[in-house]
């Protein structure tokens, strides 16, 4: 029989703690039905009396509807020297309206002496009493117990006696926390032994990641008999974070065979990390375990020759798996055979290809070396690949000049952006033309697809949606090169090009010229794909 | 008595598997030299005949002279049908000119049948040569058993074999391999038993992190009995990276007492993480355990004011430990009683603040909210802090007016750029100048301090180390807000400034002035700070 392990997220609640994690109301509603979708059987919505924006949101989260999930309000134990019952922060609590609460208690003695300044004894009532109150008005009270891990290796019997104390007060469930963060798996299976020595409650894991280990000791707990893992979607969280549920449910799942999720919910694990980075507005880490863009990408050609043949030889899993996917990297290692993979991939006869692969190497390696990167921007790379085939550029336009103006005139007036253009566009027809912008790169921008959209009137469809700028060469101040990937969508495609320069008009220019070629480039052989598609379906 | 632990690093190898991780050769011997101070027995530079690159890192690095470390050369083993002795690649490990080689070979049938396509006997031979072959002409000759965790799941008696096949060749330490990254620990310890059940040969491990597992499965095998751990630094490599020994070494020395560097060169472990992120061109990430910026951040009310008391309370190590420190972070969630706090750590008397803080935080929360941040700009947080205590701005100069002028000409031609700009000095002394730029930022910067300098000569002591770009607001394409981070430093002082403007022109013009203006107050608060220190060695 598979063991059920309940996956509790905490990331509105403790993963806003995270330096640079800060989520408005509709994010975190956004997040929390994305993470009822993804199978979760809690949600920590938030501590209703620590921030107004935390209250905010129990009320329309209530209302979402959701499937599976049970929304939780977290909060501390009573205050020393008030009854739970005019306890305020116990209040509002129940006022979210919440059918399960997650309450917070000490159970190092270090903290009950230091940071509460109360005797051992009325710490073991504040829990008691509160866990009491709670129970009377709610489904569902979970005890976090702080610091279990260390409190249990400082003086083992108190820290079991505030366990008991909570059970006493009957918590549905005791989560046992390594707030610190720095416990070794080792430390973890014996306390969570003690544990279930002294209580007959089930018991959950709450880790924080500050020696690298918090998936490890997750791990480690369950194993050990804890039915519940608290943690965060990609270990956001305060100082390095919290446990990472996006690696967590897959080990437990994939390689241990406990059940949290569906196998059809566990496709979505990749969205759900993504889509709470962006809500977040961190950027993804590549290398993250099983979601990460380089997670199951190939360059050493050794590896991604074999990889080509099978794909356990290198992979762990299969990415489809948790909605990742395989990538055969382009780089100036990447060598022949992958160049030729790739032309494969982009439906391009790989014997076209065939004699022009090593100059197409060399021209690779000489912008990577100046600082392009094409292992992100795939249409900067698709319009090298019809270059090196056709030994010339495809050109739908030529610039004939540009001047951008940016000029403030007043030290508290942002300032003005104007760009003025001329292209030379189909039968050397001129066109000159201006534009205003936020900034010199959004006027540039404007002025452009101004200009041309009287030649391509497709290129209204086209839309820009992300702009990044990087600086490469940190160290020569405003001096140094930057790199621009620009990323634009319509009705057909998502495609990402790139532009490297010293100066950053420079840089974005060329990747927004690189957008707008791909763009005419694409639909100029959607026509015969679109009769194709007709045929098939006749 | 204390285990000592191996550390073997492969930063320059396999961690330049990585995507984006990219080492010059002389950012490789700059690594090496950095890696010897900080301890690691071993140091495997390349692939000698994988790329020229690798090639000609060795014979500078013998010439360097290091203290403790063993330069290592890595290959693979004879290719099939070849004699060692007429194999080029192993030839050219011997060329390499090291005391030690890293040798991989198959050690999971699946491979030997599907990569190497020879049979199991012939793989085994081709194990036993290489090493025999090796060991005639170098003291060191380790056996990275590539798949070995896999391969002894699959096949365990072959996987054994291939081990006893690299002892019998004189291999003097067998490397365990979870090359496919994703192992737990309960596999690691089950499958190094074996090992040592089979060979007598002391016994390293291998490990990637596809399974966010890595540093947790090398441990797992140092408790098993294994001497050497294999990582990088960061834990940079393919995929998900290798096992990164940022957070290996601590733990094992701080948290299960095995020596591997000494107290004072563990103090070098945040240096050592951030010089390698700094070469390698990788955003450090802020999270990462014990060196991270974040790893010792409190930002939480109640922490913050519980760690000031016991850094115990919430830091599993002292930080100074290996090298990092405390913070406490400014934000709008911070509260009164951090920028209190902050205020005394800036050398400002709190009660000179208190009446202002109320005020003080309410424009925190605006600026946060507009997409500032000060968390890492703290020389523009504490310009505002002097802003909320003297109740206006600190002011050197006023803008009249400036205007930027990107111009094209031709499409092959890189755009010139040219400021203009007019400045009031002290005493109302106009100032107009201009100045060129290799982009738009840089003209202005160039321009700005071109005009200060008249009135401030001490601008010229002034550097600009570091310029960052970020777009706060990707969805909105070339129109979404950035934030600008400048760093500064000159003789006395390192600082960072912030600026926020959908015009990367205005929002680099405010963080310019923030650190033209922070310099500038520092300057004029020295001279007393001078004169105390004069006092105090007399």
């Amino acid at each position: 029989m598979t063991t059920r392990i309940q996956i509790y997220d905490t990331t509105l609640r403790d993963g806003c703690q995270g330096e640079e994690v800060d989520l408005t109301v509709e994010s975190k509603l956004a997040v929390a039905e994305r993470l009822d979708a993804f199978g979760v059987s809690y949600i920590e919505g938030g501590w209703p009396g620590s921030n107004p924006r935390d209250e905010a949101f129990f009320a329309p989260a209530m209302a979402l509807g959701l499937r599976q999930a049970r929304i939780v309000a977290f909060g501390s134990t009573r205050r020393a020297g008030v009854a739970a019952d005019a306890d305020e922060n116990l209040a509002m609590i129940l006022r979210a309206g919440t059918p399960a609460a997650c309450v917070v208690g000490k159970a190092w003695d270090l903290h009950v002496r230091e940071a509460l300044r109360v005797s051992r004894e009325e710490n073991l009532d504040i829990i008691r009493d509160t866990m009491r109150f709670l129970r009377a008005n709610l489904d569902e009270v979970i005890f976090d117990a702080e610091h279990f891990f260390d409190g249990w290796k400082a003086n083992p019997e108190f820290t079991l006696e505030c366990l008991r104390a909570a059970a006493e007060g009957g918590a549905t469930l005791l989560c046992l926390c390594d707030t610190r963060g720095g416990s070794l798996p080792g430390d973890i299976t014996a306390a969570v032994a003690a544990a279930e020595g002294a209580v007959e409650t089930p018991l959950g894991i709450h880790c924080h990641n500050d020696g690298e280990m918090a998936v490890a000791n997750s791990i480690a707990a369950v194993q050990a008999g804890c039915v519940q893992v608290q943690g965060t979607v990609n270990g956001v969280g305060e100082r390095c974070g919290n446990a990472n549920l996006v690696s967590i449910v897959p080990n437990l799942q994939l390689k241990l065979g406990y059940e949290c999720v569906s196998e059809q919910q566990l496709h979505g694990l990749t969205d759900l990390a993504h889509f709470v980075d962006e809500l977040a507005n961190r950027e993804p880490n590549k290398q993250q375990a099983y979601v990460g863009q380089s997670a199951f990408a190939h360059k050493a050609g050794l590896h991604a020759s074999a990889v080509r043949r099978h794909s356990e030889t290198y992979e762990h899993i299969a990415p489809e798996v948790v909605g990742n996917y395989q990538r055969v990297l382009v780089s100036d290692q990447a060598g022949r055979s992958n160049l030729l993979y790739k032309a494969r991939e982009l439906g391009i006869d790989p014997a076209e290809l065939e004699p022009k692969v090593g100059e197409l190497l060399q021209e690779l390696k000489e912008l990577e070396h100046a600082g392009f990167q094409f292992e992100v921007a795939e249409a900067s790379f698709e319009l090298l690949l019809q270059k090196a085939i056709k030994g010339e550029k495809l050109r739908y336009f030529e610039l004939v000049g540009f001047r951008v103006i940016n000029e403030k005139r007043h030290e508290n007036e942002d300032p003005i952006a104007e760009a003025t253009i001329q292209v030379r566009g189909p039968g050397g027809v001129l066109e000159h033309t201006a534009a205003m912008g936020t900034g010199p790169v959004n006027a540039i921008d404007t002025a452009l697809r101004k200009a041309l959209v009287e030649f391509y009137p497709s290129i209204e469809e086209m839309r820009l949606v992300d702009y990044k700028v990087r600086v490469l060469d940190d160290k020569h101040g405003t001096e140094g090169k930057v790199r621009v990937l620009v990323e634009s969508h319509d009705a057909h495609h998502h495609w990402t090009t790139v532009g490297v320069s010293p100066n950053v008009i420079e840089a974005s220019w060329q990747a927004l010229v690189d957008a707008i070629d791909y763009k005419l480039y694409k639909d100029t052989k959607r026509t015969p794909a679109v009769s194709e598609a007709s045929a098939n379906s006749a």
